[in-house]
């Protein structure tokens, strides 16, 4: 299990980015689209079968290959599927996750209607993915280090609004196998969201402990 | 604020769903088609032409009136955008959660390619999305009562496995403006992931209690 995902050259990587990237950027636009128009009946039914027919275009040729790639040059993975921090998953915002020479991790980010619980707010639930995700980041070490979620508890100290945002995490302690991270979300009056896991490492990467 | 949602009528409703049902299952395809598709260069950067233009067009006519709307005969709420189980939100899969005569809920359902985290298995974050919904929707009485997460603790048991899924949630106990809910996500082997929640009443609604 030493080399569990196949390289991605710096190249290869920047090319697929320039492709990838704007198309996962058209698909956010149509998933917000989807909701906020207000579009009449015959214009949303020519939509419909357009993108049916550009959905049809690109199954016809899948890639069903590992999902996480390693950049050749930086060796750190790259995580294009991924629902929070995807380039490629629409569902993604996508966070874009920044470490610390301190070993912390935040990400500024904003979200809109596709996020919405309550009227104008994030739902709770997107708070919780944001959140299990940056703090399983920052216990892995950036996802160097295979760790699962064990448990993970969040304190909703207030509705979320929706618009800008931020999210911080970082490792109380570690302890063996087990990881102690925390992290919040806040917007600009403060902490919305507080964070508490436990993240495990699995044990087919424990030998190397 | 007794009626903070305006109706809409039966009619009205099976327009709309039958309308907007088959424009969120296309992005659908397209979110899923846009992590696995193997195709060229070519088709994608004209896929991506193509959507960037119906989202063009989508966007011309804006509704922003309240995404939550009140259906006349049944008195439920329609909650469309849902990033849960919204039928126009393309990030919702979407759930179609079931009440039982005894107050709990439950839904079947699939995740695939977009939701996944870690190879072949759901990101945890997704698990706690989707708990965080089916227990504030046990919790506030299938969103009849409006109540807010206060606190979610969640067990992560084992990996869930992409594919088909069951969620179930039922309440535990209710004191004053509290109500304690619990639930699970269960693959065919058996549960995966255990979920712990406190939602609480806003104090905007406190006055019928």
């Amino acid at each position: 299990m030493s080399q569990p995902f196949s390289e991605i050259s710096a190249d290869e990587h920047d090319r697929q980015q320039a492709l990838h990237g704007p198309l996962a950027a058209a698909v956010r636009r149509l998933v917000a689209a989807g909701i906020t128009t207000g579009a009449d009946s015959e214009t949303i039914r020519r939509a419909q079968v357009t993108l049916d027919a550009v959905a049809d275009t690109l199954e016809q040729q899948r890639h069903d290959g590992p999902r996480t790639m390693l950049h050749a040059d930086t060796g750190r993975p790259i995580t294009w599927a991924d629902p929070v921090i995807g380039l490629r998953n629409a569902i993604a915002p996508p966070l874009l996750i920044e470490h610390t020479e301190s070993g912390r991790c935040w990400a500024e980010f904003e979200l809109g209607a596709p996020y919405e619980g309550p009227p104008g707010r994030v739902h709770g639930g997107i708070c919780a993915l944001v959140l299990d995700h940056i703090l399983g980041e920052v216990a892995s070490e950036g996802l160097r280090k295979p760790r699962f979620t064990g448990t993970l508890t969040l304190r909703y100290v207030r509705g979320t609004p929706l618009g800008p945002l931020r999210a911080e995490a970082w490792v109380d302690r570690t302890e063996g196998i087990k990881a102690f991270a925390r992290g919040q979300i806040l917007d600009a009056e403060g902490v919305t969201v507080e964070a508490e896991g436990i993240f495990i490492m699995p044990a087919w990467a424990r030998e190397a402990v």
